[in-house]
C-alpha cells in the first residue's frame, strides 16, 4: 500500500513509518522539523540522541534494504501539501504533522496560535488535498482522548446515543478539552466529520491517550534508528518523565492531588492500533473514532509503580507533589470505552514493573543528556498567582541516587 | 459602559455601533473592510450604496452628535488586537469581525482556510488579549445556529443535559456544523468555552439565526447611515436574496426541496439581542449561550411569504427549484429551544406580509444596482457534478415584472 506519513520524524512517526516499511508497505514521510527547532527554542531536547531523517532513512536501508521517501515542508502550506499528495497519490495517509504538547500551547498567545494554525489548517489541507486529488484515501489522523476532558459519564467512542424529549439521535461526543492544544484537536475532529459527512472522504480518527515507552521493534535494530524521547515539562509525557526523574534522582513531579485519570497505551501498540486502522480501512464516507489506549492509570498509580519499580533497581525514588500548574480536575469520574480497536485485533502490551524496569534500563543509556533544569513544571495554564514550581506537598528529605547502573 | 465593537463596518457591525452609541455608550469599532474587498473580488456589491466607515461616522455626529472612535486592522493580527484592547479598556467586546458566509468558505481550499484562519485565529487573540488585559471584560460572541445542524432531538442552549448508563452529566450540545464557515464557530466555542473555564473570563456566545432585514432605528435616520445589504449567492441570506429577486423579476431561488428549516430574525431584533447581552452581562467565569432567533421558517415557507407579498405589490413572483448546491437535509426534524433572551426581555419583531413588503420598498430604491450575474447559486459544496445554477424543479414560463414601485 502507499502511505503517507506527515510528522515522520517525530516520536510516533519515525517508528510507524519504520513500521509500515517493514511490513512491505511503500512509505514516504514529510516533515518540517518543527519538533527540532521547538526544543531548541526551549534550549531542551530529546534524551535519545536521534539521526538526522536521512541518516535514519540511509540506516534503515542499510539495515532493512527498504527505501523511506521523504520530502521536507509543512502542511500548513497547502501547495506544497498538495504536490506531496498528487505526487505520492497515497491509499492512506497517516497525520502526526501537529504540535503535540498541552503545555507549549499554553505558554504565550504566540504558542498558542502557532499551536492551532499549525494543525487545524495543516489538517484543513490535507482534507482539500485528499478531496481534490485523491478522494478515495484513507485519512488516519491522530488525535487524542484529551478531547473528551473528564465528564461524568462514560465516555463513548467519538458518538454517543442521546435521548432527549422523547426523541433520540446519536451525536458527536460532546469535548471539554483542557487546553488550547486539546481545543485543536477537537477542531480538526470537527473539520474531519465534516470532509466525511459531505465530501464522501473516509477517515480513521484515532482519540489516542497517554503514550509511554521508548523502544519499537524496529527502533531497537540500530543506534541510528533510535526515536526521540522527551522528559522535558513541555514535551515529555507523564509516565516517560516519571522514569527520567527516577534515574536521575529528580523527586516524581506530581501536579496537585494526582488524582488525574487518563488512559494510556505502549508505543509499540500505537504501532499496532495504527496499522490495524489502516489495514482496516473505514468506508468511504465513513468517520470513525477509535479511542487508542489499553488502559486507565491515575498520575497517583503511575507515580506508587514508577516508584516501586525504581526502588527494585536500587533507586531511591521521592514522589513530590507540586502545585498544579494546569487546571483540571484532580479528582473525578473516568471510565472510557475503548472496545474498537480490541474488536479489530489489538494485543495489548500492559503495563507493569517489568515495563518500567526496562524503561529505566534504556533511559540510563542516555542519562548524561539529561538537562535537569528542564523538569520541574513551569507552564501555567492561567496566568499570574504563584509559579507551577511551587511545592505543596509534604516531601521526604534527602533525594539521592543509590545505584548508578 | 466602554464596547468594542469588532467588525464594526459590517452589516450587523455597523447598526449595533449605532445603537449602542445612541444609547449613550462609549463606542470603538474596528475593521479591517475585509468584506469590502471580498466583494470587490467577487465582481459583487452591497444593493445599499453604503459610505465609507469614516464618513459614516461624521455623518452620525452630525446627526446625533455623538463621537464614534474606530482603528483600522485585523483582528488575526494578535499585537495590533493587544493595542486596541489596551487602549480601549472595553468592558465589552461585541464580536462580529469575522468571514460570515457559508458559501464562501465553501469556494476553494483558500477560501476556507482564510474563513478559519481570520476566525480562529482572530477570535484566539481576542481571548488572549482580553486574559491579559482586561480579564473582567464581557465578551460577547456571535456564533450561529448553523454550529448545530439538524439534529434529530430539540436543540438546546449551548448545553444539554445528557443521561447515559446510569450517570449524568450537562455537556456542551453536539455540533454538526453545516459549512467550513459554520465549523469554524464551533471552533470558536470551543476556544471561548475553554476561556471561560480555565481563565475565568466571562462570555455570551450568541447563536444567531439567519437574519433579515435592511433598516434600523438608528441607520434610517440619514441616507449615510445606511448599513450593507448583500444579496448575492456568496454573501445574502435567504429572506433578504428573496426580497431582492422579487423586485428585479428574478425567479426566487429555492435550493433543492426547500424543506430546509432555520431559525430567523429581524435585524432590528439582532440589536435588541446584543444589547440585551451586553446590559445583563454573563457572570465571571460563565461561558453562556443563548440561541439567538425569533421564529423558525422553511425555504420554502419563506418564498411562498414573498410570493405573496410581493404579488400584492404588482410583481409577478415565480418560485424555482435549484438542485441544491449544498449538502443538506431537506426534509429533517427542526426544534430549537430559544427562550434565554426571551426571559431577558426580548421583544420579537415578527415576520409577515408587512413587513417583507417595507423590505421590497427598500430594495426598489436601489434596485438599478443590482448585479444580476450575482444571484444564481454557483458555489458548490461538493466538487464537480452539475452546476448548481441548473435547474430541477418545474417552473413557471414568462417571468417579468408587472409593476415598478
Amino acid at each position: 500500500m502507499r502511505i503517507l506519513i506527515l510528522g515522520g520524524d517525530g516520536y510516533l512517526g519515525w517508528p510507524t513509518a519504520l513500521r509500515f516499511s517493514a511490513r512491505g508497505h511503500e512509505v514516504s514521510v514529510v516533515d518540517n522539523f518543527a519538533r527540532r527547532r521547538w526544543h531548541q527554542e526551549h534550549g531542551t531536547d530529546s534524551l535519545t540522541p536521534i539521526s538526522t531523517l536521512d541518516e535514519r532513512i540511509e540506516a534503515w536501508r542499510e539495515v532493512a534494504g527498504r527505501q523511506i521517501r521523504r520530502q521536507v515542508g509543512s502542511v500548513e502550506d497547502g501547495d506544497f501539501l498538495d504536490s506531496v499528495i498528487e505526487e505520492t497519490r497515497p491509499e492512506a495517509v497517516v497525520h502526526y504533522g501537529e504540535q503535540p504538547s498541552a503545555p507549549f500551547s499554553m505558554i504565550s498567545r504566540d504558542h498558542a496560535v502557532e499551536t492551532q494554525r499549525t494543525n487545524v489548517i495543516g489538517t484543513l489541507n490535507l482534507l482539500w488535498s485528499i478531496r481534490d486529488h485523491v478522494p478515495d484515501c484513507h485519512l488516519v489522523k491522530l488525535g487524542t482522548m484529551g478531547e473528551y476532558g473528564t465528564p461524568n459519564i462514560d465516555i463513548e467512542e467519538g458518538f454517543i446515543e442521546i435521548q432527549h424529549k422523547g426523541r433520540s439521535d446519536t451525536l458527536p461526543f460532546p469535548k471539554q478539552p483542557g487546553s488550547l492544544y486539546h481545543a485543536s484537536k477537537v477542531h480538526d475532529s470537527t473539520n474531519i466529520h465534516f470532509a466525511c459527512r459531505i465530501w464522501g472522504l473516509r477517515a480513521t480518527d484515532l482519540n489516542q491517550g497517554v503514550v509511554y515507552g521508548i523502544e519499537t521493534e524496529e527502533t531497537a535494530q540500530d543506534e541510528r534508528l533510535i526515536t526521540r524521547f522527551d522528559y522535558d515539562e513541555v514535551f515529555g509525557t507523564v509516565l516517560n518523565r516519571f522514569c527520567v526523574q527516577t534515574v536521575i534522582g529528580h523527586p516524581l513531579t506530581v501536579y496537585g492531588k494526582g488524582g488525574q485519570t487518563r488512559g494510556f497505551l505502549n508505543i509499540r501498540d500505537t504501532l499496532q492500533c495504527v496499522a490495524l486502522a489502516v489495514e482496516n480501512p473505514a468506508e468511504q464516507g465513513e468517520y470513525r473514532v477509535f479511542n487508542q489506549f489499553t488502559e486507565q492509570f491515575s498520575v497517583e498509580q503511575l507515580a506508587a509503580l514508577v516508584r516501586q519499580s525504581g526502588e527494585h533497581l536500587g533507586y531511591e525514588v521521592v514522589v513530590r507533589t507540586y502545585e498544579n500548574p494546569r487546571v483540571e480536575a484532580e479528582e473525578h469520574y473516568y471510565n472510557a470505552t475503548h472496545t474498537k480497536l480490541l474488536d479489530l485485533g489489538l494485543e495489548p502490551t500492559y503495563l507493569g514493573e517489568e515495563l518500567v524496569e526496562s524503561m529505566i534500563h534504556a533511559i540510563e543509556r542516555h542519562k548524561g543528556r539529561v538537562i535537569e533544569d528542564a523538569i520541574d513544571p513551569r507552564t501555567r495554564w492561567r496566568p499570574g498567582g504563584s509559579a507551577g514550581r511551587g511545592l505543596i506537598g509534604a516531601v521526604s528529605s534527602g533525594i539521592s541516587r543509590l545505584a548508578n547502573r
